[in-house]
């Protein structure tokens, strides 16, 4: 059994509207028991669904009460009647819970292109309503998912100036996933009190520390979502740089506790691979360097096979448009040094790293020689079942 | 029984060096029997195998009379001994024929970073100089395969001037095909009479509407090379203007065949696709849009699953970084409008464009409506093949 979860001041829940069409949980609520800061992050992708664009403008208050999210359709290219709906689902639940519709943020996920279901989820919304709870956070991580295998959820408490606080991370990831807003939907709820311009900040900062490091088919998402909610109910207090600090590093961690998860649920992914590339010219050469193994799909299947075909590791490196001395790169599986000056070494290197290569978990390390810039990405293997499940993914 | 391919004042041959571990053909030679014109275009990886370094610069000349090609193994990250090997291969096949060593050109496709088995190759140079012949190429053709799984010629006939000429072209492909000098291995023999300027700036004209065109994988090779010899049997010359024009178009006719039949039988592939992108603000944001839809893993997955979910079409030309307008964009299959305005046309144009998908060969048009801009590429589907084929490729 896991520790039951909860946030205080925050209510969720999660109940089955019948938009997906194999019969579970696609409709998810939280609720901050009083009005709560808040700030949030979105897709790059100039494509973007109808949740996303009405969240952009509410956001900009920094002000919200409840996120309500569904899964199976992502009310994406979904012309004026998505907009119409998204807006629809957030009056219906702010209606319902008494409160303003204006602090209602929505998201979505789930299929592109298909008109919304917007009577199912109103006819939904008094009942996920009368099922709120404090500790129902997994029945809501279990009604954002799509292709996510087990619902993903951290919990983590702190203390600041001896006040005791939680930060509970929900997400959901599994495909479309790559660097420059990765996560498809996470939602963050903490008792600690922040203002929504340093909320912001922070929640910015650890974005580009968990979710913007991680990759699975280098698909970036209509939907993508990152919204933090603080209603201070703990008393603790974050506002000068120390305390700043102190929340950055909870939320860093937490944040990249999910990223991990999602990719380590990347679909039909078997392994969760770090991708390092140091000693580049600069930190943007290392990260476009790094971004370009970790979306080789001829790297990705060598994983899934077990096989240390470091050439293709090289070759990825080669062709990533940062510079890179042909004749330099070192290569580590773990801290085992399988190419010296791009050159292998031996089959000895080959057997260790082979060995490294059959665990769930490890890392690849270039460097690159040439001066002090540094990167890290996480990635995933690309199997068979990545290939069954998204060729099959609308059946 | 397909028809014996020849071109005038060529020769070729293939056999079994022991390089591959199959047993199967891995050694090819072409011989022009006299000084040819020549030219070539390389990778443009930064990681470049030795061949292709030394290809480099003896192509200067413009002059070349062999080119002996090994499968197998890459040559590629093997330090100072990949070029001593790379030089010995050209040296001895130089000496067997009786020619200069310097118009000896060589190439390698394979695994990269495993040492050459130079003696292999030595050993077997005697055995293919006598099974040099006129009507080998098809031997030559299946000499230079990896996991290609039928060779690739193609030979047309022109006439400039009242003389015949040939035109016969040879390649690989299959794996780390991607923009940017995309097949693995060509080369293209004629018996026209073109100078080396010329003959080279027509077949970088010839390679940017061919081999620049397609995607497998996204992933560009550290071998990939196009060699074309011209030797001047026919008695037709190429000078003018208008001869020009005449030849670039056959050229370009039998390298965009080859870059075809490449993306058809890319590894696993089920599928040939065009994705062609019009009404872009330029050209080259045309082509940024058309090359991401063309390399997404979700849609490349979608075309296997035979599944019209264009969603994953729009989101990745939303996320390709050229400019989009969210609400414009028109989307079809073949003739079959299946997106208006950024909506879907409703259940008959999708069950419409679900039968295109069955086809072997189709296209998907995205119209931005922004301006003229305008490209086309070709791409294949990504199967359970293709990860099968990748996970297990060295073992």
């Amino acid at each position: 059994m896991t520790e039951t979860i909860i946030c205080p001041g925050f209510k969720a829940a999660g109940v089955a509207a019948n938009i997906k069409k194999d019969g579970t949980k696609d409709l998810g609520l939280i609720l901050s028991e009083t009005d709560a800061s808040a700030a949030a992050v979105f897709t790059r992708n100039l494509i973007k669904a109808a949740p996303v664009i009405l969240d952009e403008e509410r956001i900009k208050k920094g002000r919200c009460r409840a996120i309500i999210v569904n899964s199976g359709n992502a009310n994406c290219c979904t012309g004026i009647n998505g907009m119409k709906n998204a807006l629809a689902m957030a009056k219906v639940t702010a209606s319902e819970l008494g409160i303003s519709e204006e602090l209602v943020l929505v998201a979505s996920t789930g299929v592109i292109g298909e008109q919304f279901p917007i009577e199912k989820i109103t006819a939904a919304v008094p009942e996920i309503k009368d099922s709120l709870s404090s500790n129902s956070f997994t029945d809501f991580a279990q009604s954002i998912m799509t292709t996510d295998t087990y619902p993903k959820i951290v919990s983590q408490k702190g203390k600041i100036d001896g006040k005791v606080y939680t930060v509970t991370g929900i997400a959901k990831g599994s495909g479309m996933i790559c660097p420059d807003m990765a996560t498809m939907l996470a939602f963050i709820c903490t008792d600690a009190e922040i203002a929504p311009d340093m909320l912001k900040d922070i929640l910015v900062t650890s974005t580009e520390r968990s979710f913007n490091r991680i990759t699975i088919d280098g698909d970036t998402s209509t939907n993508d979502t990152v919204i933090i909610m603080a209603n201070g109910c703990s008393g603790a207090v974050i506002k000068n740089d120390s305390q700043k600090e102190i929340f950055q590093n909870m939320l860093d961690n937490t944040m990249l506790s999910l990223a991990k998860m999602i990719v380590k649920d990347g679909e039909g992914a078997t392994k969760l691979v770090e991708i390092i590339v140091k000693g580049a010219s600069s930190n943007k050469d290392a990260r476009i360097v790094a971004d370009t193994v970790a979306n080789s799909s001829l790297v990705k299947t060598a994983l899934f096979g077990e096989d240390a075909n470091w050439g293709r590791i090289i070759a990825a490196a080669g062709r990533s448009k940062a510079p890179v001395k042909p004749d330099q790169i070192d290569i580590f599986f773990d801290n085992i040094m399988m190419v010296k000056n791009s050159t292998g070494c031996g089959s000895k290197a080959e057997s260790d790293a082979t060995d490294i290569l059959k665990k769930p978990e490890f890392s690849i390390t270039l460097n690159l020689n040439m001066g002090t810039g540094y990167a890290s990405v996480f990635t995933c293997d690309f199997s068979i079942d990545y290939v069954k499940i998204n060729a099959d993914y609308r059946t």
